[in-house]
């Protein structure tokens, strides 16, 4: 039993300074609120926010108040029950029946500690180490094995960053590197260029050198896209439609100096994946990491066979389970970058969610995030 | 200049003893006989029998007899014009406007060397270690180069064996070996189990201690197939409509013993290779090496991200140039296994091809084989 259990709650409470006042009920309990769901379905339909409380941490609990949490596109697929990451459905958080909480992602600090955690202190920040966690919500009890440390030097990163490093940069970071070796001068090809992952690709791309072909939809402001992504250095910027153009390829193909892109980064499907596929050169890779226009990835027996193109899949979730320790390395990598300034966020929308803040803000954010093609990255930004 | 050169040609010829009296003519010079084409279109419509004689070998030639080549699919669509590797068009077999002679595969006798030929000598045989030589034809003049040499041991095998050996084992082989490791008791799963591809990773799947699901189209005669099949080593052989059966695949998930299939060979293409993709395991992989549907791979996004499936094309012509080295090595040891009567060849129909045999009869069997799925392999053997 841990020593603080031993104490009356309020004066172990006491003894956790870091813990707001205002959370901290007279007997050293935590108010937490949490969105949850019961039933898959849309978000809109099933998403409840729930309130409960949470004991002061024991043993080798670890008490988190999350910081900021983004709404990914797999957070909504995991609400509709159509992710084949399930998250666990639970009578913990006092409801009458089980329910789960939405989230992947996440940033918290660490607000109390039982007696037997080692690796963690109050005012500690972490990220979440796996996914299905649960993030969408004010408070939780966690575990070592739940929590990635971020280093003391890069602590006081802004949350937003800290909170979206997991996936997007992760999954552009991997797709560069674990496919094909590219060397400085090398190029790529992706499309969806403007998402999460593809700005990453393009940054990483960048700061290692390679140099991208990006692709992206028609859009009235096209031009600023265009210059907005080559800010971040996009080597070449073209839309579906230029792409698909045979003499617009014909002067690529100049431009790149005869040297096919032999990494193809693919989140669309359909035809403007075929497109995407004919660009690379022989013995080329395409990796896809989502489905945008919700097509599947056609491949001819001839590019197959003859032009020796290789098809994978990628899935941010599956690496990190497996590759802990890289996972580790790649996220202080990532984190270095931020801190020189060399990496950016994308462009986000935030929904502050305090203590009053009504279930509807909460689920508007959610359906905004819904939309495919179009709008910023939403955010839950916690204040207490 | 030659030794041989110097001495007059009828000399010269008389010092050729393995050189068939009827084919050297009284300078000494062989007559030869080619089916050869000048521009790409049907074989039926572009195919010319062509009469031409070729000289006593000087310097690096080597003057070869084939004694048996097949017809592959391949050997078709480059007829065609269609298949990337192009034959050499030449004027040097003495035709009016530059020709090429079909046929990639086939085994040879060397009937004359020239004197610097050093590797080589009268009476050795050899296949081809490289495709688009020009096989149909009775003689021809190669370089060392051109020849891959059938060790001593094997030489007396029968010529089908070593005409068929370079595409279709090979293909099975390595598709077998190179795109993810197998261990004995590991299961594997084709289509097209029927062709010769097919039976060739049958037979190497057993010799190796492999296991495959063998999926042929239904027929008339499908039992007797699957029998046959059985006997070459095959532990499971279906139809493609029993594989798209739900039931079935729960018995056959229940054979396997749960251990579903890491690699899937496709010479298909369409419906029949998504039921295929669909029983590979997580991080399975499907190698295509032929397009009988005349359909594309499709693969959905989730099997890529989620199931983690790979998609690779495999050309043993790409193969052979890049690892002539271990193509002599693989060969040998394919050899080896004939010798030892654990390889067994494909069902083939003869076209004898004699020094008076017309322009039809060879015609025939071109378009013989052009049937898709359907009769034996077509193989040209040579006779004096």
């Amino acid at each position: 039993m841990s020593a603080l259990r031993l104490l009356r709650p309020t004066v172990a409470a006491a003894l956790k300074p870091t813990i707001p006042r205002r959370y901290v009920s007279a007997f050293g309990y935590t108010q937490a609120k949490a969105l949850i769901f019961n039933d898959y379905g849309a978000p809109k339909d099933v998403l409840k926010l729930h309130r409960h409380s949470i004991s002061p941490a024991y043993g080798d609990e670890i008490i988190i108040r999350f910081l900021a949490a983004p709404i990914n596109p797999a957070d909504i697929n995991q609400i509709e029950g159509v992710y084949p990451s399930k998250p666990a459905f639970t009578i913990t958080l006092g409801t009458p029946s089980p329910a789960a909480v939405p989230g992947n992602e996440g940033v918290v600090e660490v607000v109390g500690v039982g007696a037997n955690v080692k690796n963690f202190k109050p005012g500690d920040r972490a990220i979440m180490k796996h996914t299905a966690f649960g993030t969408w919500r004010t408070h939780a009890v966690a575990k070592d094995e739940n929590l990635l440390k971020i280093p003391e030097e890069y602590k006081e990163l802004n949350v937003i960053s800290a909170a979206t490093i997991s996936v997007n940069p992760c999954t552009a970071y991997r797709m560069l590197k674990d496919f094909t070796p590219l060397q400085p001068g090398d190029w790529f090809i992706q499309n969806g260029a403007n998402s999460g992952v593809g700005r990453a690709a393009i940054q990483l791309g960048r700061i290692w050198g390679l140099k991208s072909i990006n692709v992206v939809r028609d859009r009235p402001e096209i031009e600023e896209l265009k210059e907005e992504l080559k800010g971040l250095g996009a080597d070449v910027v073209v839309t579906e439609e230029e792409l698909a153009d045979r003499q617009f390829r014909k002067d690529l193909k100049e431009f790149t100096g005869g040297k096919p892109p032999m990494l193809g980064l693919n989140c669309v499907g359909g035809k403007a994946t075929t497109e995407l596929i004919r660009q690379l050169g022989e013995g080329g890779h395409v990796v896809t990491y989502g489905a945008m226009a919700r097509q599947p990835v056609t491949l001819s027996a001839s590019s197959l066979i003859f032009r020796d193109v290789h098809a994978h899949g990628f899935w941010v979730s599956r690496w990190s389970d497996k590759n802990p320790e890289k996972k580790k390395e790649m996220v202080e990598e990532i984190f270095g970058l931020i801190k020189k300034g060399e990496f950016k966020d994308v462009p986000i929308e935030k929904t502050v969610w305090k203590n009053d803040t009504k279930e509807e803000e909460l689920k508007a954010a959610v359906e905004k995030s819904g939309q495919a093609f179009g709008g910023k990255k939403q955010v839950f930004v916690f204040e207490e």
